[in-house]
Formats: C-alpha cells, structure tokens, sequence
C-alpha cells in the first residue's frame, strides 16, 4: 500500500467542496425527487459527458396554477374575474339581471358558472377585453396590492412554493433558461411573474386572447379583443411551447392532466429529459386532492408517472416547507 | 495655474481607453447614424444618467427581410417556396395543370402570382403546411445549405448585412436582448437566426401558421396546418411584439412601410427611444429602391422620418461594407 499522505490533496479538495456547495434546494426534503433533480442537472450540465446538453438548449417549462403557486380554493384567476366584475358594475347597471354577471353580483359563482362555457367566457371576456392591455396590467397590479387568498389572508403572490421558487434558482444557475407555460391568462401573469419568480414576460406563455394596434387620439394603444388566439392547455401547451419558444424544452414541470401533453412532449425527445409532477398531498399545510378534484385534475399523470419516468412530488413527504416566510 | 503634471493620470487614462476601446461598428462609416446610435447606446446604459434603461428592459427588434438581409430579386422565403414545389411536384401529378403550380412548374412565377393573395396561399400553405415542425425545419436546413443567390451565388445566409451583424452584437455587449420581428414565417427562420444572427429561436417573431399536437404510431409530434394566426406585418407587428416580448421595444430598426407601426408603437413610449430606417440606395453593392418597389416599398416611412426622429441609414453612404467577407 502506498502512503496515504497522496492522498491527502484530493480528500482537502472533496472536504472543502463539501463545506462550499450551499445545498440549493433547502426546502426540499432529502427524499427522492431531490436526489432526482440533482442528479439530472448534474449530469446535463457535466461538460464531456454523454448526457450533456449544450446552455441554449436548456429549456425549463413550469405550468403555474397548482405547480408554482397554489390553485384552491378555485384559480386565482378566477378570483380577479369576480372581484373586476364587482368593481366595474356601477358602470354597467343591465348587469344587475344579466347572467351570469347578477349571480356574481350576488355572490353566487355556482348559479353563475350553471351557464356552462359560454357563461364563463362572458364572465371573462367582459373583464380581460375591450381595454389597452397597459390598463389591464395595471388593473391587475392593483388587484394584487391589495387582495387576499380567502383562507390564509395572505396576498396572492406570497402563495407560492418555496420549494420550487428554489427549483427555478437552481435550474437558471446551471444555465437552463426557465418558462412559464399556463392555461391562465398571459397577459394575466406578466405584470408579476419576473418579481415573484424571476421570469420575465418575454418567457410567459399562456392562453392568449386578441390584440389589436390602433391609435386613440393620435396615441399608438394596444387593445385586447375578445377572441382567443391559444387555449393554453392539454394539446394547447406543447402548441404554445412551439409557438413561443420553438424548441424542445428538457424539463418540464407540472401537476395536472392539463400539463399530460406538456410532460409527454418534453419527455419523449431524445437524451436526458426530466418531468416531474407536484402532487398536492398535504391537506394540513395546502390541499389534498387529485383525480376527483374540479380544479387541478390529477388522474392519467397519476397512472402514468412511473411508467414513463415522471418524478412525483409529494408534497407532504417531499417538501420541508411550502410557502415562503411571511414578510 | 497649476502644475499640469496633475492632469498626467488623467491623461493617460483618456488615452489608454481611446487605445483599448476597438470600433464596435467597423462597417459603419463616421457619419450621423453611426454616432445616433453610440450616443444613444450610451446614455441609456450609463447608471444615474435621465435616460437610463435598466438591462430587462433594453429590447431591440429587428425585421429581417431588407433589414438584417437582402429582398431583392424577390423574398428567399418566395424562392423557397419555388424551390420546394418543383422539388414536391413528382408527389403531386395534378400540379402540371394546376394553377399557380403549373406556371411556377414552368417558371413563370408571375403568371402563378396572377391568381392574387389567393394564389400567393395556396403555394405558401402547400409548401409550408402539412408537415412536422421538425420536418419543415430539416427542409429549410437542407435548402439553405445548397441554395444560392441568384444575383450574386452567395449562400443565402451570406446575404446579410455586415453593420446590421455589428449592431446586433453591439447592442447585446450592452445588455440589450435582441429580436426578430419579421412578415417571414417564424418557422422558417428559427432553423438559421441563432447561428446567423446570434438571436435564438425563443427570441424570433414572425407570420405563424396554425400548429397541432398529434400522436403518429405513438410518438408525439407537432403538425403544422394551413391556416394563419398571425399576420406580423404593418399593424401586425406591435401586437407581434405584445404576444411573443410583452415589453414595448427601445429600439427599432426597419426598413419599409410594413414596419411602420413596428417603429412608432417603439418610439412613441416614454423615455429614451431609437428608430432606425435601412434606406437601399446603393445600386452598386446591393439594390436602389424605395417608394415604388414592390418588395419593401418605402413611402409613408421616408415621409415620416424626420418629424418622428428616426434616423434613415443611407446604406450607399453610410455603410463601409454591406456583406460580410466571403469565407
């Protein structure tokens, strides 16, 4: 045996890296899908190595409702859609028996939603249509001022997920840039989401409605129209993908059968891909829920998952906290 | 007065930095563009100053057809689409009496084109719909690779202007994201932009056709359909640069009235803002046309210039180089 006094250089270096490397994802337990992660950022990002995937080539999508912040009681969004139908009905009296808009008015989003489809598309076109899309992302900045999520009283941006808050740090810090590919509204999304989640507008794709360039008063305005350009969901997602970003992602995140396609499109390109699906498991600290659920739908990604090598977060086990510290 | 020994640091300072400091714009001549666009440059990116631009927000959009590359004798995405129905003619019999494919089958393109904007659609979606996204992109790959120029011979990707490639990069050493916003397809510039012009796919806005998700024998691919979901020309491309950027440009560069609107929706914001015109005057090197030219016509923008303050690059005068060198 040689002397181990040779050794001594390699074991300061693996000791000192070891004390250096701050772990880069504190909020996640050390459980399986974090072990996952790493192993799968390593791997792409080990220069030399066969599953290497070149900077401009990593692209991270994450869905948003139910994936980097929660979606329950009913979309967030949704709560901005009854919250704008109120504040705009001094100026539309006819509202006071028009369904759906009465049933909002009365507090009853049930009755309202019996319209079905179109009663939603109403309640959403009369409130994301017909204004310059600089007004509407101020109505939504000032909605998010002050609003509150009904059960904890916290503002809406501050419902996130700690744990994949980090994701998307440690993702962008090993050269992956990161997505947002949501069936919400993107218009609804980019007035906050390169504060909250460092992802600038420019790498928001959601559903998208009509806009229209024409000028007010001599004043070049962008108007949004109510049509719909791209319904962001299921099929829509690896479409929006496409159209957005025209290339392959190699990590995609999700958490529901919305997201299934986004997944599958993601995970069957060739080389090293990652999909992972947050698992809502924690009725204490969030919500449980999964295939019986209206909101968030959980039930062929639940099936699916090891079969295709898809990484299922739960919750409950997976993450050591949920949202970040209170401000 | 003092010793002027004081001011030797300075001094040497002033003229180290004249010595270290290399022409970012070597193929622009040292007339008034040139200096616009470094005084500009340079007051928006210098912190403290009134005009300063904080990095996220320095988008600069570029057309491409007359702006980054050469239009003339007609679009290459024209002869593209030439080039792929003589190549796709043995599949299709029925083309030999067909119009428009019989006469671009006999060369006479502008017997094809009579049949107006319908017949102009027909060609564009039967070469350009019907097929994988990967596979248009590998038959835009493959043409580009043989194809030349025929004026010059050139590959087209060798078309492209020396000082716009120095102004693309001079602007991203300066903290600017670049992009394309284009009446071409989308499709059919992603494949080259990234090598090209440095500029990724994800940063290339264009006239996009319909997309469809779709399993085939069980693999997931994204088909491309014949219809149109954004026209990116003249009104088109402010509500172009909405969907795909969500940011209102700083700096604009152009070069016909179909980027009209592109330059005002950019130069009307508030705070410091560039309009940049590629004004063709040069018969020699390139081609001479402006107000009456079928490809690229420059009227309205010529007029407007001045009043708006956008600063009309006289490409005869002002360009010391039009392509790069040939490799």
């Amino acid at each position: 045996m040689k002397n181990p006094i040779h050794l001594m250089p390699l074991i300061l270096v693996a000791w000192s890296m070891q004390a250096g490397a701050a772990d880069p994802l504190p909020s996640w337990n050390d459980t399986s899908p974090k072990k996952a992660i790493i192993a799968f950022v390593e791997k792409v990002t080990k220069e030399g190595s066969a599953d290497f995937v070149p900077v401009p080539e990593r692209i991270a999508v994450f869905d948003n409702d139910g994936t980097l912040w929660t979606e329950l009681p009913e979309y967030f969004q949704g709560i901005f859609v009854n919250d704008r139908i109120k504040a705009m009905a001094p100026q539309h009296p006819e509202w006071k028996t028009e369904e759906p808009y009465a049933s909002i008015l009365k507090g009853d989003v049930k009755k309202a939603l019996a319209g079905g489809e179109k009663a939603l598309l109403d309640l959403v076109m009369a409130t994301h249509a017909g204004m310059t899309t600089d007004e509407f992302d101020k109505q939504v900045t000032d909605w998010l001022a002050t609003a509150k999520h009904p059960k904890t009283g916290r503002p809406f941006t501050e419902m996130v997920f700690q744990p994949m808050l980090e994701l998307l740090d440690y993702l962008r810090a090993n050269g992956f840039k990161t997505f947002i590919v949501s069936g919400g509204g993107i218009e609804f999304m980019r007035p906050w989401t390169e504060k909250v989640y460092g992802i600038p507008p420019e790498q928001v794709v959601g559903s998208t409605g009509g806009l229209k360039y024409e000028l007010r008063d001599g004043k070049p305005v962008i108007v949004k129209t109510p049509s719909l350009v791209l319904n962001d969901d299921k099929e829509g997602k690896p479409v929006g993908i496409q159209r957005h970003i025209g290339r392959r992602p190699i990590f995609a995140a999700g958490n529901s059968d919305g997201d299934f396609q986004m997944l599958e499109w993601t995970t069957t390109g060739s080389g090293a891909r990652f999909g992972l699906i947050v698992h809502h498991t924690d009725a204490e600290r969030e919500c449980a829920y999964d295939r019986k659920s209206p909101f968030g739908k959980l039930d062929k990604g639940l099936d699916e998952a090891p079969k295709r090598g898809w990484t299922l977060v739960n919750m409950k086990d997976d993450w050591a906290a949920i949202y970040p510290e209170k401000k």
